[in-house]
């Protein structure tokens, strides 16, 4: 009785660890930290010296281990071999009891680290389509080899963790393919558009440049950076014949080119977006919309616009009066900023306008040269980092100027009036 | 010391409950079983008559129950009504010992259902941003009120479920948004190319019908759906002045036109696809190689074209010669045929042609009149389902028809050779 009593406390306290790491699922967010919290829990109740997760690489067929506890550097080795390969290869667990008397042991391991493996448990860790996603492994139980029970927690332990895995890798996947998906849009339409190539991507800048002076959100920011990329969109509706003419565009043409906004819209409607970035397509598509409502394509007035969308508006202009074309030089910084001035109230939301003329130079100039930024000089863009668009304006204007003020106004003019084929 | 064992024992029921459920987050890769095992195991362990898992609806903010054991009807309410509402609201977990006592409980539902409530226990469910996805809720307890240690079992379970709860979610919106992206990339094609417009889909439907015909794994077809989808969306960066050419094209622009292929490729290429789908953008570039490798771009031979290429090279054409342009109807489907049949073995894999020759002809005539199915006969399509584009062809060229082949030619060419505005 008094032996059947000790072995259920033990018992007891082991389930308790699986109690603990399930709660550890909750309160701990990121992946590693959670991965070293249940390895810790494992080492502590199995007993054991060391223990590892190693995750599968599919890209090269390794297995590497995140976080390897007490050990420094990063294990990386080909996913069938050893013992946790076999386990990667054949999705057995494999119960030890003496590694260098097995054949499949990998002594290498041991040799580079200064370990001394002997004995060993690993258990195999599956996704939900069942492929295998990584081998758990515990090495050196105290007390002898690993048992039955052993096993058994470790099976349930390495579930919890590789449910964990399969998250982040999903979190991971949902946002790498969102991104590409919105890159891979915003580049088919810089395919066709050669002219205006690198316009998205530059409106995008100054807008996020915009928002982190005005200390958006970060959720705010992405929103408004993947507006920025798209806004354009619409235009791949628009003919060529029409979007690209040279000459002054009659009253029909430029009712076509107006398409474009809600064309952006009904075509970034069809995306399913995350629930927090469903604002997207009203964003894009309100970038030509002026806060007197005399914009289009609806004719919103102020608070009917959406911030990103004014915001767009701002940077869309700005990009178009400052970008090179064929045949055409930039347009004279002060009169850039005078046109925004002269609609600032009617076109565009005055903090906005306030905000872009507070864009540090060096920044500025690193977006208007995008694509060109190899030979920007580094001791150049140092001294323009002190100064925002407003300055550089009052300096232009200025009759008298200081010497440094003519320096600050020569570096700035050097790369903003440079000629390059484009 | 009885009574300590006794206990000791119990506790150790209730913590072998969480080894079983965490065993089936490994055997079961279905949610909906995963999350009636663990309300069965719950209800068992916790001595409980009713077990529900309540999940958010983040798109009408309400709580719905996907498995409510012993309820045959949807439960659907506001998020904030009630005490599951309560949970979800404030994220408390209640213990309540007697429902009706309590203001917060809504008796609407056992009003609805006609069951009882005594006592109920309920658990916040969150994912890992820390968002509450669902509520875990345990109704009447056998021996009077949950315990303190009810509480605790259920918290660890609850986490279970819900990171099972969140990876299904995962996978949804994986695919979702894979899904909706493909259809924006295809459909913003459209927008521009309105000549050709459905072209991409046609050649989608023919392609995946082969691949049924030819018995291909879900996967494998997938895979061609979307490269089937996307091969032609390299023409985006192709001059509309050549593209929408109504002459002959020159040697030069014929040389432009050629440039698609490649542009598909790079343009796909930046997409991130999940590793099963990562032959897309190379399916979609080959979609103009020809078995002899005087295709383009690559001028691939025989076997380095693959399968789902010389697939797409069968559809692009078949729908190239049958699909109706403005001022043009459409190619006499024998000649159709025997154009495909003349260029079997140089440019077309002969496997392929078999089987698009197989194509049974209610399928053939659907897709064909692809934006116009809604005025097809129901009984006309059930008699042509019985025969193959084969057969038809062998019918149009025979001189002594059988009635029922006149018959079956006449329906065909209703549908094949009508008129209407494109």
């Amino acid at each position: 009785m008094q032996d059947d009593f000790k072995k259920l406390r033990a018992e007891n306290a082991r389930l308790h660890s699986l109690l603990k790491i399930t709660q550890s699922l909750a309160s701990v967010l990121d992946l590693e930290t959670l991965l070293s919290r249940i390895m810790d829990e494992v080492c502590l109740n199995l007993k054991a010296d060391r223990c590892t997760v190693f995750l599968l690489d599919t890209d090269t067929n390794e297995l590497w281990s995140k976080v390897a506890k007490g050990v420094k550097k990063e294990i990386r080795f080909p996913a069938d071999k050893g013992i946790a390969g076999h386990t990667a290869t054949t999705r057995e667990v494999l119960n030890i009891p003496d590694a260098y008397a097995d054949p499949r042991f990998n002594p290498e391991i041991d040799k580079k680290t200064g370990y001394k493996t002997k004995n060993i448990l690993t258990m195999p860790m599956h996704n939900n389509l069942n492929e295998v996603i990584g081998v758990f492994q515990v090495l050196n139980r105290i007390d002898g080899p690993f048992t039955k029970q052993d096993e058994e927690l470790l099976q349930a332990i390495s579930y919890i963790a590789a449910s964990a895995v399969e998250n982040a890798q999903l979190y991971d996947e949902v946002n790498k393919s969102f991104i590409s998906f919105i890159e891979t849009l915003s580049t088919t339409l810089d395919a066709r558009d050669y002219i205006t190539s690198g316009h998205s991507r530059r409106v995008t800048l100054y807008a996020v440049e915009i928002s982190h002076l005005m200390r958006l959100s970060k959720a705010e920011v992405d929103i408004i950076r993947y507006a920025s990329l798209l806004h354009d969109i619409g235009k791949i509706g628009i003919p060529e014949i029409v979007l690209f003419k040279n000459k002054q565009l009659t009253e029909e043409e430029y009712e076509i080119i107006k398409r474009h906004a809600n064309l952006s819209k009904s075509i970034l409607s069809k995306i399913h977006f995350q629930k927090h970035l469903r604002e997207i397509p009203m964003i894009a598509s309100t970038h030509h919309e002026k806060i007197d409502g005399s914009g289009y394509p609806l004719g919103l007035k102020g608070s009917q616009i959406p911030l990103g969308g004014k915001i767009l508006a701002v940077c869309d202009v700005f990009d178009a009066l400052t970008s090179r074309r064929q045949y055409r030089d930039r347009m004279e910084i002060e009169k850039v900023v005078e046109l925004l001035e002269n609609e600032t109230g009617s076109s565009f939301e005055p903090f906005i306008v306030y905000q872009f003329k507070n864009i540090p130079l060096n920044i500025l100039i690193q977006i208007l040269e995008f694509g060109h930024n190899d030979d920007l000089d580094t001791n150049d863009l140092k001294i323009l980092k002190d100064y925002t668009l407003k300055d550089i304006i009052q300096v232009r204007k200025k009759n008298q100027k200081t010497e440094k003020e003519i320096e600050l106004e020569r570096i700035f003019m050097r790369y903003y009036s440079r000629k390059y084929r484009i």
